[in-house]
């Protein structure tokens, strides 16, 4: 039952539209909203951030505003989360834009691209640097618009069966690996893969594929990679960060009252902290138990990144030719990641290196 | 007006009782709450996370729920806001808990201890690893309960009129610095000082101190510190991170119908990320605005940084010693810190320093 009925069915209106209660003169409607994730449910630190946003948003609202989340493949397809969105037959979706970046490359900018933003970076941005609202602006096209609601922060550069040491190394070689990191790979001769997660460990098993990434620590270690494949490279330099969103249908959030809004936004923004604490918690001791049973660290070397770094760049200026939103948004992007490193190189990357560098003192 | 009075005023109570409208059967009472900051209004960065989570709680519930805001000095002098929220004479405070170390060392670990955590591990030890619910129970003797609302990330190590090579360079020295690392500096010889914001332009200027260290280049730049020490050290190994809270009196929290419970803690942890990249957002031009003005950035030595690390490990062995409190919660912190600082080597630094390889590599 709608507040305002309730309130017109017993002749009150006339009373508090002359009285002191404004809280009975703001609509609080039942809303009830579908949400489809582009993750599976057994994907805890994913959509584990909807249900805690869901749970928040209902607590907050007296449980006027419910929102129940479907894992991939329940409503739509993982993939396809975007289009479903953009098609209002779902009011919400989570999932990530570089899943889209097939339609346009600007999707790409919403998330990570390669060599981009570190997790605080790109919050800066997005919150505080006109990066959220010119995005957004961009997804009007698509009828829908983003709250962040999580960062898995820096991923994994995944697992190989063989080490790689040089760029020769690469060339031929099968690897799993998400949407823009495959269109610069592809330029030194690696042949990207697109396989879903349950695929992966057969594929590799079997030598279908050579290597394989997925996140971190704690998402990899459930998928079992290591068993199948021991060289774990870092750093995932084409996802300095990944930020995963809300998405709701642009009429749907444009029909919710002023309060739910201010609810849902905040909610999301909450997540955006815990449920990015969530993976810093979890990865530390997925790493340790990894250690434990054979994985064998390795870093890219700088050949390597040197080379995947200026392919990236002339990549980048190929899109920013074609595509007109790529090269506005592309260009506060890459002017204010310019801006970051040098500082984050100061005092958060100068504190880190010691209280690294103690730690590697202490254990000799 | 309370809707309750409201509703048994007009006789409705017996009906709402038996019905199905749940937006009636909850109190959303109108609540007014006084907010004490200990920051002076002149810091946007800091008051302003409170403004806005005053704002976000009042959109949240169509205005029943109204949070005032007042800076250091309007209501209790910026430092007492502990003991005015504990006395119930204000409803909250905005603050930083280890301005209270000196009633109890435990009060740092809420904030910072020097040589602790960097700003995403914090948030991963408080919301993720126990130390939330630790902190807050230890709170508890204080009648009060802490929500992160802001980190101004990894401090700067302040302005020093001279250079600081060695340890020697440091005895005698006159340093204005917060509250642990002065107690830490105090063992190599250091006169730590405390003054207040506005006082330490002048003071400085004078020669009175002959370093000062406040927050970072933002907050530093609006003292004009440049000015008149132009030695601007890396990094601030005391405050890794500094997470600021608002303080709720713990039976006003408790008087809050559970709706307005979960917009307020959602509010806060909403303004942990957006002021927090507010920090990283006016930072990085407040920087090269310094390096213009004069400001000469220098690295605190290793052979410095490891003495002061070696007397806070003693010191902090000294306060499990005589706190209980304290030693309960540093164990949580110290072992959760040294598995944090293994996985930041792995993924997010080796990402960073490599961006900023590129970044060196293309100035040459």
């Amino acid at each position: 039952m709608r507040r305002r009925d309730f309130v017109q069915g017993t002749g009150l209106a006339g009373i508090l539209a002359a009285g002191a209660a404004p809280a009975f003169a703001q609509s609080q409607p039942e809303v009830k909203w579908r949400l489809a994730s582009s993750y599976p449910k057994s994907l805890d630190t994913l959509v584990g951030a909807a249900e805690n946003i869901a749970k928040r948003v209902s607590d907050a609202t007296d449980g006027r505003f419910q929102i129940r989340v479907f894992g991939a493949g329940e409503l739509v397809p993982g993939l396809q989360v975007l289009d479903a969105v953009q098609a209002g037959s779902v009011d919400c979706g989570q999932t990530i834009t570089y899943y889209y970046f097939g339609k346009n490359p600007t999707f790409a900018l919403g998330a990570i691209i390669p060599f981009g933003m570190n997790t605080r970076q790109h919050n800066a941005w997005w919150y505080q640097g006109g990066g959220g609202e010119m995005f957004n602006e961009f997804l009007k096209g698509y009828n829908c618009v983003a709250f962040p609601c999580l960062n898995t922060t820096t991923q994994m550069g995944g697992w190989f069966r063989k080490e790689i040491k040089t760029v020769a190394d690469l060339k031929g070689l099968k690897f799993r690996v998400g949407g823009v990191a495959g269109a610069v790979l592809e330029r030194i001769g690696v042949i990207p893969q697109q396989i879903a997660a349950g695929d992966i460990y057969p594929a590799l098993e079997k030598g279908t594929i050579d290597a394989a990434e997925w996140v971190g620590p704690y998402d990899d270690e459930k998928l079992g990679l290591h068993k199948v494949a021991k060289f774990y490279y870092t750093p995932g330099w084409w996802e300095g960060n990944a930020a995963s969103i809300l998405l709701p249908n642009l009429k749907a959030w444009e029909a919710l009252p002023k309060d739910y809004q201010a609810i849902f936004a905040a909610a999301c923004a909450e997540s955006n902290t815990v449920a990015t604490a969530r993976y810093d918690h979890v990865n530390p001791p997925a790493m340790k138990r990894l250690i434990a049973g054979g994985a064998q660290l390795r870093r890219f070397s700088n050949e390597i990144m040197d080379v995947c770094y200026k392919e990236a760049q002339t990549l980048y200026a190929e899109w920013s030719a074609k595509y007109p939103d790529f090269k506005r948004i592309y260009a506060s992007y890459a002017a204010y990641l310019d801006e970051q490193i040098d500082w984050f190189g100061v005092a958060d990357g100068t504190f880190d290196n010691y209280m690294a560098r103690i730690k590697r003192n202490a254990r000799r």
